[in-house]
């Protein structure tokens, strides 16, 4: 997705080598019309398919996966990671390991906003080592719905959450795949 | 708002005298048709005031701030909860202390994303004792932006946090008054 890309040059923060930083227009501040267009996007990419509900995770994948909704005419549900009195007893539960932040969470998802046979589609901010998308396809087929399909909106092709989840057979649509970020340039697959 | 009081009744999950959950359209799984007209709403009640930006907290403000933000036509921004190794050292921070949970948690706004004299209208799910709201008030006065005002989709009338804030001259909307929720039964103001 071109739009994304060229925002990805101009207002991503490169950190060091690898990292980079889209909280001017991601997962801090929200460039919402830009949401709009990813919206738009993956509708278009997952245009043929049967979608009932959008899954997303805490915390950056809320405000996107909201906007994706609209243009599915869905509901939207976000995996719960902080612990919370008011979250219903029956749950679906994973535990994702978080290489940003070196720790183990759980991620959560109401009985009720589940049901077998139901047609997801997830949706998230980053793909990296895939590992909290792999926590929502483990919610998933514990609540024995159908996974449709991962849109993610950033996917680091250079490391390995990608080509997991493809070898899995599962349909990962990334909109923007950076293969480097090096010496202060972004390569984009 | 007609249609959200409509929702709470039909689809709210009163748990307990005082306590409502609206977990299955609002801050868990989030319907996000609904989440339009309360956009809309809101664009109507502030439409004469300039606004720069809308500010919430994590985790149930973001999707309906993000979706609110796209009638406004402005960036959204969310206070972070959760520590992560990728939010910048500038910030602007304050401590929010939970009733639901029974504990103080920080919220944090980088420094670049909230600066003097922008405009700012405050979106929240929940006002209740307005401890969050606070939260973001106080943020927003260290950043010294300007507070528009506030847009509470539910306010429980019952508890302080609505007087204080309007007793401090704070323009607050809610779409929602609970004024009781006793033996079952709702009653709105």
């Amino acid at each position: 997705m071109e739009l994304l890309k060229e925002k990805i040059l101009k207002k991503g923060n490169i950190v060091e080598d690898n990292i980079i930083k889209v909280d001017s227009f991601l997962n801090h501040q929200v460039d919402v019309e830009l949401l709009n267009e990813i919206g738009k996007e993956f509708k278009k990419i997952f245009r043929d398919e049967k979608i009932d509900k959008i899954l997303t995770a805490e915390v950056s994948g809320i405000a996107i996966a909201a906007i994706v909704a609209q243009y599915f005419h869905v509901p939207m549900v976000f995996a719960r990671k902080t612990e919370s009195k008011n979250l219903d007893k029956e749950i679906y539960k994973s535990e994702v390991y978080s290489y940003t932040n070196g720790i183990t969470y759980s991620i959560r998802v109401s009985k009720r906003y589940l049901k077998e046979g139901e047609n997801i589609l997830v949706i998230d901010d980053f793909l990296a080592n895939g590992r909290a998308v792999e926590g929502l396809i483990d919610i998933i087929q514990k609540a024995k719905a159908n996974l449709v399909g991962i849109g993610v909106v950033i996917e680091k092709g250079f490391q390995l959450g990608g080509k997991k989840i493809r070898d899995k057979g599962i349909r990962l649509e990334s909109l923007a795949i950076i293969n480097s970020i090096k010496n202060g340039k972004i390569r984009f697959e």
